[in-house]
């Protein structure tokens, strides 16, 4: 088995939303920079409580003509305090593409990924 | 020895600056959210290369009324990809105080704390 | 793209070993425990540079009958200084496989399973 | 305030054990390698609820003459089911003293160094 088919895509979505969606942030506040932001549950939170919330939130770029994969960055979050939403100051012009995991700890890895 | 006597305060900054610097930003993007940014380098950016940039982020709470420490997140960057640049939604109410530890591969481990 | 399938497995390798190597240890030191033991560059040692190295390893369990995914852990390491092999103390026998990933600077994402 | 002065250390212990012990292993599994244990609970194993867990370890080294604090490595835990141990393999030749952190989401922070 490749136990990496079992992170979770897009269309396995229910009525609780896992998938961490890939947004590019331009000019972000006024200012000449780019952020990326990924979100879990953008429409409909996600719970956040002890017993079933999101652990960590890890941000990939896929690089124009090599296709290396580059993890930018992974962010925690603490249960009931903080909510699962990460930005990442990235250079997005080295990218051909952006990728997200995102771990629920009742349901598992999600996965996501935003062409450039 | 206690090892955290060797963390950097504000007060040890030199040339290069790398005490992270926590903002409260409130109505963000329009929002009704508040999140809280922490940055290290924000008036003169930090070193962003392979030999020297900084590695994470950490951001804390000081619990009102019990001084009880949460973990609020924790962020890891990508040298030469990304910025020291954090954001974490937190609901800040609880807290009196906020507070963040940066490290720089070269330089240590560099603290700050915003009393709220 | 779904860029998870962009991830390496074992049958990727070439002469730098990159791929985590899922060991269990039973009554580990005489004691009464299981460690789980994940590798990389069991056989060949990685590189261990700042400009080449294994940043982190990632450990995940899939439960029996559920197929649920539990993240069981992740360990950053710090380059020159630490190699990249980590245990983890976990209780095995709710799972039916142990995944890993291992995150390379340079190579990317790599991973490997271990049925149980 | 600085926030680290909340940093509990082992005088501060009660009847539940948090101190993240150190410890060196010498010629560890009759390898010709030295690991770094840091252990909480070590005792006295601390709870491992949802609602009552250590979330993560971090390990820093002092280096020697230049009082340069490294971070050796962080990891993090799954509760239920990782328990709270972690073992970096460190050339500890360089530095003078080891330090780690322990954060429990419920009595946070504490902190230990050991002189080599």
């Amino acid at each position: 088995m490749d136990f990496t088919t079992l992170f979770k895509a897009p269309e396995s979505e229910g009525k609780e939303k896992h998938v961490p969606i890939i947004e590019i942030l331009k000019n972000h506040g006024g200012k000449n920079e780019t952020l990326v932001l990924v979100t879990v549950g953008k429409e409909v939170p996600h719970p956040n409580t002890i017993e079933h919330h999101i652990v960590w939130i890890e941000l990939f770029g896929i690089k124009k003509d090599t296709n290396q994969v580059i993890c930018l960055g992974h962010q925690n979050f603490a249960p009931t305090f903080t909510e699962p939403t990460s930005k990442f100051k990235v250079k997005i012009d080295d990218f051909k593409a952006l990728g997200a995991l995102a771990y629920c700890n009742i349901h598992g890895v999600w996965k996501n990924t935003l062409d450039l």
